[in-house]
């Protein structure tokens, strides 16, 4: 049931918005930012056009953007009030089945990633089990801050890029 | 109930952006990323960054921020899916007891308004009754593209002025 990228480019920006506006969680800004530049030839130049928007944001636009994740196995987990996309992607992962001592390790690691910088812990969740999320929030937390802040945007983008593939169809690689 | 500004820079991002989250509509990423630049000495200081977050995004970006709007007396409105925020601005300035003429002139200069733009009309309805509204919606529907872009985002920092007000204490003037 996805889209192919002229029935995209066909959008009108109120169901562009509405339909991919949540690729980049809560930051439905960006995709109502880049519907300015459509026509997109195929899947990869609308993600290209995210990935150039947020490249070209200042710093603390990038910290904002982290800042719009929900923790994993958090607050908004245990609450329900986690995004579609973030509550599948998290019960995907086996966030949503953790044992005690990881729920509880989980949450000591979240706390002091935040505390040190400012911002969550982002990671696909789609491209990592339980054990390596982790693993990954374990030995991240030492890190320096722009390094944490640059890494966790690329893991932004690689949600975004499966988000993107749920909803529009992934360039045909023979179409003429 | 208003928070003084040292509870505000007090507060962790999390609750910063829960509470602050949608002075811009729908673009909590703007909170999120000014939560950087605090402290902040007074209401002033945390409104200009947010300003200055705005000026200095793309033209694209900024036309982000106007998408994120909805229509005045629009779907949102009938079908009750406005923010709490938008739902008594537009109650305040009559946007949800229009009559039937008033309902379809904004139904058809919307519609104007956005196909020829590529945003919508945006303006600060706590600071304009109806008629005011309809009257400047018909005026500025033959304007350049650029110029609706500056005086939309315009009308998004006096809406955030607005609903900053709301949440925060404004400065004391004689507080020593």
């Amino acid at each position: 049931m996805n889209m192919d990228i002229a029935t995209v480019n066909a959008l009108p920006y109120e169901d562009f918005v509405n339909i991919l506006g949540n690729v980049v969680e809560k930051c439905p800004i960006i995709t109502a930012a880049v519907w300015s530049r459509r026509p997109f030839v195929n899947l990869t130049a609308l993600e290209t056009a995210i990935s150039e928007f947020i490249d070209a944001l200042p710093e603390s636009g990038k910290e904002g953007i982290l800042r719009c994740h929900p923790d994993l196995a958090g607050r908004d987990l245990q609450s329900g009030t986690l995004t579609r996309e973030s509550r599948e992607e998290q019960a995907g992962s086996g966030m949503d089945a953790l044992n005690s001592a990881e729920a509880s390790r989980m949450a000591r690691l979240n706390e002091e990633y935040k505390e040190r910088f400012g911002f969550p812990f982002v990671i696909c969740a789609r491209m990592n089990d339980k054990a390596n999320i982790l693993r990954q929030l374990s030995e991240r937390c030492p890190n320096e801050r722009a390094v944490e802040r640059a890494r966790g945007i690329e893991e932004v983008k690689k949600i975004c890029r499966l988000r993107l593939q749920d909803l529009v169809l992934i360039d045909a690689p023979n179409k003429l």
